[in-house]
Order: structure tokens, then C-alpha cells, then sequence
């Protein structure tokens, strides 16, 4: 088990700890995990978790939340699968008002199950998943203990490239492309409207679906919304989740899917955990009833953005001549290349000895890794804290 | 999506619902859901559901550990896998006071979720399940939609009979035996003691796991407690869950296995949905630290034990001559089997007509069902409702 310190830092897991079928699941000791462990003193300022700040949650709302939601007291018993009713109306009407309409979603436990559902629904051992690559860890895993056969396709600046994506699914067939098109993980890249559009018909020509992982779509601090790739085709399953706009430890997620694989997805997540906890959901409801969680997202923004501007400002004198680095206009992440044959594993102990932290690129790649990269999450630190933690990585990078 | 009111009946789910491997999970209309989904009525007394009593609910104190617990903005973020320490600890050590020593547990997002990792980590497509026949039908689901190969093994009233698990352990060299041993979903009967040595026994000779689900254990109202398999052998997965003793919303269940597999069942865990509610978890330290949960657990065993005694009392009135049903020293269910070609799906459709359900046996069969067997949950309905209910039946069965 664990040695972490409750409420430290737990996050991303290693992708190598999950590299096989059930049978012979594998949890060999991995390096990399060992040291983020260490990432969780409380000296070292760690750029390593993708966090959100926790003194900008609102505590004080939701306590009131939980506290009104517990005076029914049948949100202590058991639920419907599909979740929560009101909740379900209001995440539904707030994607609507953002442009993707939507008339039902099913709440899950987070949005990782989310993924964990639709990868049991649709998927079998020895089907082939497109990802963008590098891509969201996490989502790694689950296709990986799927026993699926996972298929990178190359992306740029404007996200995944559609060119690629085409030669993939000619030589490929795969059931499903999986992409966070939105400020993704780890790369905090867009995918543009036009190659959103391209992805859409391309999944409608032939016949994959698209699952659409969006947690950070909300989290804009520049720019104009692109509308999500669920708006263009229904061969789509769209992802969201209250962690990055709410708070990640009530565990609420949820997922809008055409009508017959949302039934679908009913059956197997009654199986999977009977339903998702009826009081988070209950105080989830009340508090988007009685709060305006659009204004609360624009005071995460502004102060988000403003840490984001403190990393991108203060990376020209961290990081050595020859360093590339995404410019994200949202999200949570900014995704770096050290020239040469750096290896960012390595540099990462080094930093860990200067009280500093950061996640090395490679568990975020399907096949080959480029062990020169690594991401800094900008959101859990303070602006004088990032300045003071990007000078401590400076001693080891330059 | 569900027609069913919030907080009104959901559960059980048909078990014929999930019937096949993913591809083609097929979500057929249930005739027996249909019929279940009408005992949310308010005017039907429903025997159907596996509900705690609501009214019991320690609504003040639970309400008030959600407080304490929100005091901490820490339980709003992300966490380790593992859960909560302070609730692992308190958990193992009410394990360990119970008679079935315990360093460690998982903390999962309700044992449905538990059944489910262990599914995954353990379980093949094609592998042999050997289940206690009847058995829970949730269980059933979760291994049809691994697509694993279920094989019953036989029982009577002492519960599952060892010379037939002996027979199919020889013949189909299951992976894993199911079963819920004390107080069983849903016949009611408790496995003997020196029967729990023989399975025990088994498992470490033959080499199969062994999965012990004990959602009800703690609630008994005469005789005295049986020791878990899992004390007899290492070969053992125990679940455990706070739904039956404190509040089914909440998910909250806890697996009990050894160390390596325990590891395993933290990286599947992590890949399903990163880790169970912070704030329930919290809410529930907080629940366990401050209040006697023996002594409600002895409050909730009065009054269950009172509401089993008046359906045991009226059974002989409502039931016509050569029925049979179980006796159970705990927990929450009667099963019955009505004599002759009886068909209780279609009874159930009856029922209703008059105001009262209960849930058709067949579901809950791995293989071929007895049509004429039914359950009876006794603890969501006072003496009263139960002796009127039973009026109602009456008229139906007799």
C-alpha cells in the first residue's frame, strides 16, 4: 500500500504499473512512482500533479450544500443507476447553454469511470483504440487493462493531425479514438474547429466512435470556445466532470452518449458500483441550484491564468537554450522538451533534491517515449511559489 | 433512461439484462424490470427491494460527521487509491475486533465495485465461476458481463454443500468460488461452521479463490456469529460494506484480501475511477470516530429482528399449503418456494394489482431457475406495514 500522506499527492499513477491482461497483472515496483512519492514532502513545491488549487474551492458553499442535501434523508439510500435526477437536469442544461445540447447524461464516479465504462461497453480484448500521443495517462491504463491493441496517431500544435488519424484508421479499423481536444493532458493543446469537423466525419464515414474527454474545456483564459467534436456527430461520447470546476474529491463526473449506448452504459455501470454516491450527488445538485458556479469558474480562470502566466514568463530562464514548450490557452498543463538526449526521469531525482517536482514525459505515451519531455501542471502552485519552484529547476536544467 | 422517482425503488436490476459479452450486451426490455419499476408507487407495500429502513438512518450524527469532515478542505481533492487511512484503520480494526484479524483494506465505492475489481483482476473471458445457486443477482451480472462461465454448486438449508462444490471444483477447476455465507442474498441461510472449514480447506488444496461478500454479517438477531472463511484461509477475498449498518448512499465497502493481491486490486482500482468519494470516506471517519456504530448496529438488530419475526408470524396465513421458505437467524430476506408449477413472475403482476410486490425468484439462478421460488426483504417495512402487506399476498397466493 501506499506510504502517501492522506491528501498528498497520489497522482498520475506510473503507466507501466498496468502493462498486461488481468491474469498476469503486473505491479512491479516502478521507479518513477517511488520518486513522485517524494514529491508529497512538504517542502518541495511539485508542479508533478495535475491538482486543482485547493484554497479556491468553495468550502463554504458546499458545506452549505452537503448540509442541505442531508436534510432529505433518502439522499442515504439507494439510487437509480443513471443518478441523481435534478443533477441530471442541470449538467444537462449547462451543457446546452455551452453550446452542446444535451437532454440526459448518466453521473458517474468521476470521469475516469466514465472512460472505464465505455471501455467495457464497447470494447473487447485485441480491439485497436487511437490516441493522440502523448495522452492522458490514465486513460492509458484502463485500454491497457482492457487487453486493446492502442494505436498513437501524431498531433502538432493545433492537436491531433487529421492526416494521421486517416492513414490510422485505413490500416487500423480501430472501435475507438480516444482524444482531449480541449487543453489536453499533458500537452495543453486545442484540437482547432477544423480538424474537430474532420475527426466528426471521418468517425461517420467510418464508423469508430470518438470519446471526447473534456474536464478542462471550461478553464479558458485567452481565446474563444471551440465547440466540442460531440457537437459535429453523434458517433460521439462526451466527458465531463465537476473535478477542475467544482472539487475532484466528491468524485462526480458525467458522460452524454447517443440514447441506445447510454442504456447501454446504464447496465454496465449498475454492475460496476450499483450507482454513484447519492449524497455527492444530492449536494452536487444543491449546490449548482443555489450557487452561480459560471461566476465561480471565471474567478478559477483569472487566477488560473494569472499562474499560467507566471510559468510561461519564467520558463525562458529555466529551462537550457533549445527547450520547446506548449502555450496553452487553458487547462492545467504546460508540456516540455528539453534538447538532445536529456532524460527527464533522471532529472526529476535531481530535482526532487532541490525540493522541486515535475512528471517525466514518458508514461504519457502508448508506444515509444520521448524521454526528453515532461509536464508542469501551473494551477496547484501560487504565482510567487511557481517563480520560486521554476528558480529551484533551474539549478537542475540549465 | 429510468422512469423511476429519485430515491424510489431501483434495485434489484434483472438479472437477465446483462446477458452476454460486451459486443453484444444486449439491454433487452425485462418484463420483470417493467414490472419492478411499478412497486415505486406510493401506494404498493414492496417487499422487493434489498433497503435498509430509511427511517432508521442515523440521519443527526451522519450529518453532522459530513460537517466535521468538511472542515478540512483537504477532502475535496484528489486522494490515494487506497482511501482514506484514518477509515482503513478504523475499519480494520472493527474487522479485527470481530474475529477476523486485519492489517489493510481497500476502501471501494460500495462492495458492488469491490465484486467488480475483483472480477477484473482475477477473471479471464472463459474462465469457470462457481456461484451458490441461488445467489445474488448483481453477482451474477457482473461475472455474465466478464464473460465468464458460471457454474452453480447446490445448497440447503445449512448453505452451500460441500460435496457439490467438491464435484464441480473436480470437474470444472473454477478460478474463483462466489458466495455471501452468513445471512445470503437471497435465501436468508447462514453456511455452518465446519462447512466454512471444508470450503476453506478446498480452496487451499485445489487452489481457487474464494469470494466472501458479507454485506449483512453484523445483522443477527439470535444465535451466535460464525467466523468469516476468510479467518480459516488466505485464499480468501472479503468484502465488507457500510450500506446494510450505515447508509447504502454513501458507497462505501472495504475488500479484504492478501497483500499481493490487495496491490493488484489498487492499480484496477485506480483505472476504474481513481479512488472513492473523499468527502464520504471523511464523513464516514468521522461517523466511526465519534459514535458508537455497535450500538446502532444493536438498535437496527431490535428493530429488523422484530420486522422479521411478524413476516416469519403472517407467512403461514398468506402463503397456501405446501410452500416452504427460509428462516434466517440475520439479515434481510425470506426466499419461498410456492408448491406445484407456480410461476411468480406472473403472480408479481397480480400483486401489484393489489398494492404489494416481491421480486420473482428467477433471476437470481446462475443456471436453470425454479420459477416458483420468490424474496422477501423484511427490514424496509414496520410490523405493521409487513402484517398488511402479507394481507394483501394473501389475497393473490392463496
Amino acid at each position: 500500500m501506499s506510504s502517501h500522506r492522506e491528501g498528498a499527492f497520489s497522482w498520475p499513477p506510473p503507466a507501466d504499473s498496468v502493462s498486461s491482461m488481468p491474469r498476469t497483472l503486473s505491479v512491479a515496483s516502478s521507479p518513477v512512482r517511488d520518486l513522485l512519492a517524494l514529491t508529497s514532502r512538504p517542502e518541495v513545491i511539485s508542479f508533478a500533479g495535475g491538482l486543482p488549487a485547493p484554497e479556491l474551492f468553495d468550502v463554504p458553499a458546499l458545506r452549505a450544500a452537503y448540509d442541505l442535501a442531508l436534510q432529505d434523508r433518502s439522499v442515504l439510500q439507494y439510487a437509480p443507476t443513471e443518478g441523481n435526477r435534478a443533477l441530471r437536469a442541470l449538467v444537462s442544461d449547462r451543457l446546452t447553454r455551452r453550446g452542446l445540447p444535451t437532454s440526459d447524461v448518466l453521473i458517474t464516479t468521476g470521469s475516469q469511470q466514465a472512460l472505464s465504462l465505455v471501455t467495457t461497453a464497447l470494447l473487447e480484448p485485441g480491439d485497436v483504440v487511437a490516441v493522440e500521443e502523448p495522452t492522458y495517462l490514465a486513460a492509458l491504463q484502463c485500454f491497457q487493462l482492457a487487453g486493446v491493441r492502442i494505436v498513437p496517431v501524431a498531433s502538432d500544435e493545433d492537436g491531433l493531425d487529421p492526416e494521421s488519424l486517416r492513414d490510422v484508421v485505413e490500416r487500423e479499423r480501430p472501435t475507438l479514438l480516444y482524444l482531449v481536444p480541449t487543453f489536453a493532458n499533458p500537452t495543453g493543446r486545442t484540437l482547432s474547429e477544423s480538424r474537430r469537423a474532420a475527426v466528426a466525419a471521418m468517425a461517420e464515414e467510418h464508423g469508430f466512435w470518438v470519446v471526447e474527454d473534456d474536464p478542462y474545456g471550461e478553464l479558458r483564459y485567452r481565446g474563444s470556445a471551440v465547440a466540442p467534436i460531440a457537437s459535429h456527430s453523434d458517433r460521439t461520447v462526451y466527458l465531463g466532470s465537476f473535478s477542475k470546476i467544482g472539487a475532484p474529491g466528491m468524485r462526480l463526473g458525467w458522460l452524454r452518449a447517443p440514447e441506445d449506448l447510454l442504456r447501454t452504459l446504464v447496465i454496465v455501470k449498475q454492475a460496476t458500483d450499483l450507482h454513484t454516491s447519492t449524497v455527492d450527488q444530492a449536494a452536487a445538485a444543491a449546490y449548482l441550484s443555489h450557487n452561480d458556479l459560471d461566476a465561480h469558474v471565471a474567478r478559477l480562470c483569472i487566477e488560473y491564468g494569472t499562474r499560467r502566466d507566471a510559468m510561461i514568463a519564467a520558463l525562458p530562464s529555466t529551462v537550457p537554450d533549445g527547450t520547446t514548450w506548449s502555450d496553452p490557452d487553458g487547462g492545467m498543463f504546460v508540456w516540455l522538451r528539453l534538447p538532445g538526449d536529456a532524460d527527464s526521469a533522471t532529472l526529476l531525482r535531481e530535482a526532487l533534491n532541490h525540493d522541486v517536482a515535475f512528471v517525466p514525459g514518458a508514461p504519457f505515451f502508448a508506444t515509444t517515449p520521448d524521454p526528453a519531455t515532461f509536464r508542469m501542471s501551473f494551477t496547484t502552485n501560487t504565482p510567487a511559489e511557481i517563480e520560486e519552484g521554476l528558480r529551484r529547476l533551474a539549478k537542475v536544467l540549465r
